[in-house]
Order: C-alpha cells, then structure tokens, then sequence
C-alpha cells in the first residue's frame, strides 16, 4: 500500500483559469477518495475535442477554475469505502461516463448510459458531497466529467474507472478512453456493417477516423468519408477510407451525390460531426430497404433534426449512440484486448506526444487541425 | 383446366366512375393473363382505409373509371406465360406490393420493397404493356395496386400473388393482404417487444389493433392503446391493449404523459395513424438507452418529421415499416398458418359482411367508424 493512502497528495495539475486562455501548471491538493471513489495516479492523458470545447466555453455555461483532461491512462493509488472491484496497483482507464452496476441501464445489456453516471458536462463537484477533491490554497478547483486526467493525481467515482489488463501499454490505450472508443463502437456495436457492405463516414476527425477504423475490422468493402477537407483523405486511407467526397465540390445535396455513386445508397452511415445538416445527409443517404444510419457527433442545443416521413417508411433507421455504447466497465477491458491482440490499431491514432509540461501545445495542434490525438506525458 | 382459360371473362365488378361517388356493379370484361401475370377468381375482399382514401381522391391524382380492392382470397383461374409458383386451383391471396424474386430487394432477407412492384397507387395499368385488363364496352377500366379485387375475376402480375394452404377460409384470411399484416408485422418483425416489455400504440383502427395483436402475440405485458376515441378501448382490450390513453384528457403532451405513465419511457412504440404529430410523439415517448419507436401510417406529402437530436444521440432509434417488412410471398403462407394454429386471431377483427351486391355499405361501415373490417362475399 502507498504512504499517500488516506492523506491529500500535492502534485502538479494543468489548471484552466479562464476561458480559451493557457492552462498552467501548478501544484494542487488532491484529497483521498472517500466512499466509492477512487484516486489514480495518471500517467499518459490525450487531448479530445471535448476539453477544447469547454474550455473555449462558447455556448456553455462556463465553469472556472478548473481541471479538464478525460482521456486518460493511469494505475490506482487508492480507494474509498466499498469500492471491490478495484485495488492499488490496477492500470485502470478513466471513462467520462459510468457503469454504476445498479441501475436500470446497467441492469440491462442494451444500454450504457448509466443513470448515475452518465455524462454531466455541468458538474464539477463529485456526486457523493458535492464537493471538489481538487483545492488549491485551501479554494476548490473544479472537476470536469468526474476524470480530470489534466493532473498526476485525480480522483474518480470507482463506476467510472475501467481495471485493464496490466500488459496493456498505456501511452496508447489512453486514447481509448474515449474519441476512439466513440466512433469505433458506433460502427461495431450499432452500424454493425457486414463484410463486403458500404459505409459513409461523415467527418474524418479522431471520432470518424475510428468508425472507418471500426468499418476496416468489420469488413466493410466501400468506406468512402465525407469531409469538408480534402487534405483529410490521404491520412484516413489508413483507417480503411478508401473513398472520398468533399461536399464543397458538388452542387448537389450530398445525399444525393452518394445515392449515385452506391446504386440508390448506402448500407450504413455514421455521422460525427455534429453539423445537422450532415445529420440528415446521413441518413437521407443510406438505402431504402435496410439502410441504418447512426449519430454521433452532438449538434447545437437549437439544431432540429427534420426530414420527410417517408424517409423512414421505406424502411430506413436511425439511431443515436453514446459513447459506441460501449458499457466502461465491462466492455473496454475487451476493446484493450483487441489492441493487443491486434485486430485494433490504435498507434495510427497517436500523431504526437508531447510531456506535460508542454500540455498547451496539445492544444495548438487540435485547433490547428494537426493532430488526431496527441499524448501527454505527466512525468515530464 | 377451366374452360375459360385464354378467353376474355365477362363478370361483375364494382366500378367507381368518379371520385366519392357510390361504387356501380356492373358486367366488365377481363382479358386472359400475359406473360408472369395471372387470373384470379376473387371469393372474398375486404374494404380497408387505402380503397376509401383513394375513391374520395382527395390530394391524389384522380383516376377513374376504376376498380378498387386491395384485401382479398381467391382461387387461381389461369396463369400466363412462364408463371411456375401457380398453377389454376391454388389458393391465393392478391397483395398489393409485390415479390419479383430478382431484385436486390427480394435477394436480401432485410428488404421486403420490390423494386419492379413495390406499391404505386398512380398507376392503373399493368406494368408489361402499360394497359388494362378490364374493359367496359371496349373503353378501359383502371386497375387499382395491381390486384383491383373489387371484380369477381382480376388479373394480377404473378409476384403479387402469394399461394396459401388450401385448408384456410377464405373468408377469413382474406383480411391478411394489407391491414392485418401491415399492423401486426411492424410488431412482430420489426419492433419486437420482449415478453414482459411496454408498447405504445397511436391509432387503434384496424392497422393499430393489429400491431396490438402482434404485441399481445410477442407477450408484451403493458400495451398501451392511444386513440382520440375513447369509446375503442372496449374493443381494443380484446387486442391486448390492456392501458389507455386519450391525448384529449391530457394538458401535457402525450410523449410526456406516456413517459411519466411508464417511468422514463416504453420500450417500444407503433405509429398507425399517418399523423405527423403522433409519429414525433411515439418516437419521443419511448425510453433513453434502448427505446425503439416504428412508424407504419402514411402522413401527407408536406409533413416533415422534426425533433431535437438528442432524442437519438440517447441512443432511441427509428425505423419505417412498409408491409409489416413480410415478403408477399415468401411470408404470407406462414401468416396463414400462424392463423390456422390459432396463434393470430384473425375472425375478430371482421366486424361485418355483406354480399357483393351490397359493397357500397361496407363503405358507410368504414366512413361511419363502425367497422373494423367488413367482407364482402363475392358470390352474392
């Protein structure tokens, strides 16, 4: 057992003061975790499009001080009261959402949105007390989606914490904790394309790159990706793209440019990037007959989803996803698994690294369209 | 061999000479079947919505003289050149869709919309020489959905035409060509409530009561029967709906009403009335996580479906049904049978008969909301 079990533990964290200004790093508190918590220790964290967006706060409520950071790989330092499932020493991956194991959602197998733990982008306290375990001069510091992983300590409610095989690398499976996880399962566990199939993927940023990447496993044939950036297309040939539309070089709907490429439409779609317009293109464009079309990408609060009936009564479908309903607990230590038996490439994913004490660099890259995930390392 | 076969038939038929107008029973002749097509002696029909709504020919095309009927049993009389799955003496049911076998549609188990007949309700022809088969004093008549079994003989393309167990009642199974089958399979094929599951049912007309029959079959525990009419659920209980909800009562909108009903959501919905605002609350009223609404009734060409995509991103799904997604041919014969073990209850959604000469009260029965299904006993 660690020396630190039970006291507040000093380290560094990234901390966001203000909206879109630097994080900067500095040290903090981090309390014990009381009952059904957990404290890791974190060791390699990704940036995701998340974190950039909250912390640019446009259109959210803004909450500050505060600690982002929610794809993340670590090893358990402690745990509160009651927590069974996990022990010092685990690798455990952080997940912004959680499997509470009680709940009607996690009672069932069919869905993953946990009634406890499931995603709170407002809240930056923990559930149990509704107080911060991060303090800095005695003045709390917000958490964000219960991981804040932007710190070499953190601590997370135990049902947000998935144990993963301790072989398990984790400078790459840290981005599995979320984006990667996102698209993949959005296309294996919902789109479920069959080998030989057609898929569009709208938008080929980390999220549509990893359900191309999830298409490339099922064995789709067709992967043709839509994206307003040309440039995109070279770098997704890697995930199994291997046909591009940019909407900008047709007068068309875009719908209607895939209907005629794929013989009235295609098998399946994913969408992730939260544009409606791109929405309904998604799933005007998939066949009559069978066609399936899946959400991923969160659109505006304002957005409406709007199409004619007779879209779905020629036997179209659309569903939404969360998190590629993939349940945290129970189903990410198999998706590490297949990285390590290979059938997942997740290294292609990782276009940078930097150390931590470079975190905001990690931000350039994404608001430059450089990175698809760039690893921070905290020891550094 | 009858001795009509390749002889043009006279007989009755019951034309509509204009829109709204009382149906004419007059002498008709019908010429032999061509190539793929084949002749029907029709013994039974049945009137369903699609007759009434396209004899009154209110935002249609209007096209007349015509012969409607849609819902029907018969025997075979003859069969045109290369018809190999009938031969004259089968029993049969006309379906208004039709089963090439050849396009994609057929060879997927996914689809049931035939690409050569899927339903067209502009056209009154026959689809391999663009003409009619039945006249009057030389001038045309138009066919209605290739099977215009409002006639004592009709002439059918040969992939509308499903071969039936030669022990079912006609009078009976009659029923199963539209309604029955477009109700019950957006339950049973397409829905699937699991046994001990919730279904919210909008509109129990005879659509509505068949979905509810096809949940009752499935072992749903709580069906829901929503209808402006209260006066139905006396009926409706003898379909399974065993709750109901009259949006009328009701300040809130049903979605939330039925969400509170059912803590959170139904497991399932069934839309059966065409109406755009009944469509968005089946789909918002089932619940986050699993939920899966399915939409049957045909809504107005200008209608568009609208809702806040978070009501998918929730991970909800929609899907269109055509047909109860049954392939004419290949399903129906097992409906049937589904019928003859006594599983599906088809005698009571047959509110009234009435003989042939008699046809224009099964009209008044429809319009007045009095029947479910009224056949009509051709002979007579």
């Amino acid at each position: 057992m660690s020396s630190t079990v039970g006291q507040v533990i000093k380290c560094k964290a990234a901390i966001s003061w203000e909206s879109g200004k630097p994080l900067v790093i500095e040290e903090v508190d981090v309390a014990p975790p009381k009952a059904g918590e957990v404290r890791l220790k974190i060791l390699f964290t990704s940036l995701c499009h998340t974190d950039v967006y909250f912390w640019d706060a446009k259109g959210q409520t803004p909450l500050f001080p505060r600690i982002f950071g929610h794809e993340a790989a670590g090893v358990v330092e402690s745990v509160g009261a009651g927590v069974t499932h996990l022990q010092p020493g685990d690798h455990a991956l952080p997940v912004f959402t959680g499997e509470c194991g009680e709940c009607i959602h996690c009672k069932t197998p069919e869905s993953n949105m946990c009634e406890l733990l499931r995603i709170n982008t407002d809240r930056g306290v923990m559930i149990n007390d509704g107080q911060s375990r991060f303090s800095k001069d005695g003045k709390p510091i917000y958490h964000f989606l219960g991981t804040s992983t932007f710190s070499e300590y953190t601590v997370a409610h135990a049902g947000c914490v998935a144990k993963i095989n301790p072989a398990a690398p984790l400078d790459k499976v840290c981005v599995l904790s979320c984006g990667i996880c996102t698209g993949m399962g959005a296309t294996v566990n919902v789109a479920k394309p069959k080998p030989g199939s057609s898929i569009a993927i709208f938008g080929l940023g980390a999220v549509g790159l990893a359900a191309a990447e999830g298409a490339r496993i099922s064995g789709a044939s067709r992967i043709i990706g839509i994206d307003l950036v040309s440039s995109r297309f070279e770098e997704a040939k890697n995930f199994g793209v291997n046909e591009f539309v940019n909407p900008k070089d047709h007068d068309k709907p875009i719908q209607q440019v895939i209907a005629e490429m794929t013989n009235g439409g295609v098998d399946r779609a994913v969408e992730c990037t939260g544009s409606i317009q791109a929405m309904i293109s998604a799933f005007e464009c998939v066949h009559d007959g069978w066609g399936l079309a899946v959400l991923v990408g969160v659109p505006s609060k304002d957005d409406a989803f709007r199409t004619a009936p007779i879209n779905f009564l020629n036997e179209r479908t659309l569903k939404g996803t969360f998190y590629g309903n993939y349940k945290p607990r129970t189903d990410l230590p198999f998706v590490v698994e297949q990285y390590m038996k290979g059938e997942l490439e997740v290294d292609k994913f990782i276009t940078h690294t930097v150390p931590f004490s470079e975190i905001n660099k990690a931000f350039d890259y994404m608001l430059k369209g450089q990175s698809i995930r760039c690893v921070i390392r905290m020891g550094e």
